[in-house]
C-alpha cells in the first residue's frame, strides 16, 4: 500500500490517482484490455500495484474508470438484471435510453464512442467493454448461450447508438424513448430469451 | 450535351468523367446530398450540366457513383423487393451478407463507412444514402409507415456492419451467414411488417 516516491511525490498525493489513470488509459489504448496488467500500469505511474488496487479496485474497475464514462454500466444495469428475464428487453432499453438521452451524459458518451471507434478500431469495445464490463451482467439475463446472445444484443444497441446519437438519422434521433422501447424492446427480448437457430 | 472547353480539354475527353466525379465528391462531402446540385457540380468541373446527366443519370445516380461503392444497392436489392414482403427480412439479410462477406467488396465498403462516419459525422448516410438510395427501395417492402420502418431496419443493419465488420466482435464476425440470417432475419421482418407500437 506504500507508493514509491521515486519522483519525490508524497504517498497518495492528489495527482497520483490522476497519473495512474493516465498510465492506465495509455496502456489500454496501446495494448488493449487483455494486454494491460495492473502491475505494468503501476510501474508506468511509478507506484506500487497495491496502490492501484486501493484506488481503483480490480482491473475491470480500472478499465471502467479509464474509459471516462460518466456512469458505471454495471451499476446501471444491476436493477435490470435483478428483475429477471421477463420483460428484460424493454427494461434494458429503457435504462439505456435514460442514460443516453441525458444531454450532458450523451455528449461525454459520444466522445468515448468516437474515440474508441476511430483510434483503436473498436478493440476496447471488442476485448474489454462488451466481454468484460457489460457481458457478464447481461449474461445473467439470457436463457442460454450468453456468448451468442450478448453480442446479438450488442449489435442492435450499437446500431441504435450510431443511428440515434452519432448520425442522428431521422426519425431515430427524434423518436420518443417509449416508442423506441415499444419497437426495439421485443428485438432485445428475442436476442435474450427467444429461440435462436 | 456539349461540354465547355474552357480549360482546353476536348469534349468528352477521358478525364472529364473523372473530373465530374471529383467535383461531385467534393460537393457531397462539403454540402451534403441536399445541398448538392447537378448544375453546381457541372460548373465546378467546367462542363455542361447535360453532360453530367449524360454520364451519370440523375442526382441519385451521381451520388451512388460518387460514393465509390463497388455495388449499386438499388440493383442488388431489386430481387429482394420483387419477391414481396413475406420472408423479406431473411432475404434482405442474405443479400446484404453475400455482398459484405465478399472480402474484396468488404474492404472497399469499410473504407466508405469509415470515411462517412469519421469525416462528415454520417451526414451522407443521413441525408443521402438511407433516404435517397436504399429508403425508396426498402419502402416497397413495408406494411405501412416506411418513414419509421426503414430507419429501424437501418438501425439493425448498421449495428451488424459495426459489430461484424468494423469492430469484428466475436462471435458476430465469425458467425456463419446462415446463422446470422436465422437469428437476425426475424428482427428485420419485425421492423418491415410486424406490429409497431
Amino acid at each position: 500500500m506504500t507508493p514509491r516516491t521515486a519522483r519525490g511525490r508524497r504517498p497518495g498525493a492528489p495527482d497520483t490517482r490522476a497519473e495512474v489513470l493516465t498510465a492506465a488509459r495509455a496502456s489500454f489504448a496501446e495494448k488493449g484490455f487483455r494486454g494491460t496488467t495492473i502491475r505494468a500500469v503501476a510501474a508506468s505511474a511509478s507506484v506500487d500495484p497495491a496502490l492501484v488496487h486501493h484506488y481503483f479496485g480490480t482491473k475491470d474497475d480500472l478499465f471502467v474508470a479509464a474509459l471516462e464514462i460518466p456512469v458505471d454500466p454495471r451499476a446501471v444495469l444491476a436493477p435490470v438484471v435483478a428483475a429477471g428475464p421477463d420483460g428484460a428487453g424493454e427494461r434494458l432499453l429503457r435504462t439505456f435510453l435514460s442514460v443516453w438521452d441525458d444531454p450532458e451524459i450523451q455528449v461525454r458518451l459520444l466522445a468515448v464512442v468516437r474515440s474508441v471507434l476511430n483510434e483503436d478500431g473498436g478493440r476496447l469495445l471488442k476485448d474489454g467493454f462488451i466481454p468484460v464490463v457489460v457481458g457478464p451482467v447481461l449474461a445473467q439475463l439470457v436463457k442460454d448461450r450468453p456468448e451468442v446472445r450478448v453480442p446479438l444484443v450488442a449489435s442492435q444497441i450499437v446500431g441504435l447508438i450510431v443511428t440515434r446519437y452519432v448520425v442522428a438519422l431521422p426519425p431515430m434521433a427524434q423518436m420518443p424513448a417509449e416508442d423506441v422501447v415499444a419497437r426495439v424492446g421485443p428485438v432485445l427480448q428475442h436476442y435474450l430469451t427467444g429461440d435462436l437457430a
